[in-house]
């Protein structure tokens, strides 16, 4: 698949799994993509845990569930009526878990490119898990990237060692299809921004002066 | 482009900047791939501030000489004699900058995914920079994150307003050729991790399983 129809096609699955595994070939080649990402002096500060036994699924789905009621408690009342019908996992369905973690220790006390801005380490994580995403949606396979975790519970469960955190936990697996259009922006949680709004020349364009963004503002 | 292609392709360019400028049109082709990257919430938290004038550019290569030298000063001989013929930016060669920023209060006090892992905000950031980063490989663009920074400098540079970081500079531009082997392994800062070091199966296989690593360990 071309790389600009893979980045327009790519959702953040919750729904659309369609219930079977995917199998360790596909997995190993969407693993290899995530691992050729670039990463601060090429670290490569990354670990992926496979998890495909149910028991630890379906103890993980019981642990988002309580955090997405806590979100919805948190919540002011229109913005709980909007939130309560969006699914937030599909830890279970997905059939696999692919948990990332982050080791700032690799590649020892004198890291290129992180000697002045430290967090291009954990950046470096992300980029991995974008390649895998995009990597998947040209084999047929949905990712959807939960964040409703606390990281301690997830640190138990697959057994990541001290010092290094965990990152994210992508559930990832054939699907039935793709939406066309992001969840959030279907259930009207929150709509796409305009690409004008976020390229501004030379400076930033504050606030104050949008529509004038490509024009060199004077801040 | 094929997706698996680009991913493998990509490089991290310093030092192969054809020096012609990148045409607007295919600029916008590459933000507007960054632009269709997943975020925490759907808050799309970035912008990206296109810097082309010569001498923005040639003010922050000097700064980013600087911070060179200091992270040269700071390694023992032997890693200094490794990296002292390493380029680490194409500031000026490649003609154009794109600085990549981070608003963490786009989308209000109630970011869905954000109430328990904050840090998803910034990883949001890192997805549309690999996004643009791929997208520029299949157009025969090179892409270089620069890291040797401080963010004062950079937000001073450019303007970016107070309450967003600065996560990213990128140089963009034409290149005569992507090197086959990222520059670290190729003047030995750094070689590349097996794959199967990376990859543990239901539980983290800790270091004195390695060679294990497919096996479920005791952790």
């Amino acid at each position: 698949m071309d790389v600009f129809d893979a980045i327009m096609a790519r959702r953040d699955v919750r729904n659309e799994f369609s219930g079977e595994v995917i199998d360790d070939a596909t997995l190993m080649r969407l693993l290899r993509a995530a691992h050729s990402a670039p990463s601060v002096g090429n670290t490569q500060p990354w670990d992926f845990i496979v998890v495909q036994d149910r028991g630890t699924l379906s103890e993980f789905a019981e642990h988002v569930a309580t955090c997405r009621t806590d979100f919805a408690e948190s919540l002011p009342d229109d913005r709980r009526d909007t939130f309560n019908p969006i699914v937030v996992q599909g830890i279970e369905s997905s059939g696999t878990g692919v948990v990332v973690t982050y080791d700032p220790s690799r590649g020892g006390p004198h890291i290129l490119g992180r000697h002045t801005v430290d967090e291009t380490g954990h950046l470096s994580v992300a980029l991995a898990i974008q390649n895998l995403w995009l990597a998947a949606t040209a084999e047929g396979i949905g990712v959807g990237w939960v964040s409703f975790y606390h990281q301690d519970v997830v640190r138990e469960l697959v057994g990541v060692p001290d010092g290094l955190d965990v990152v994210a936990w992508l559930c990832v697996g054939p699907v039935t299809e793709l939406q066309r259009v992001p969840d959030l922006e279907r259930f009207g949680w929150r709509d796409r921004r305009p690409l004008s709004d976020a390229v501004h020349r030379e400076r930033f364009a504050s606030l104050d002066v949008v529509g004038h963004a490509n024009q060199a503002g004077p801040n």
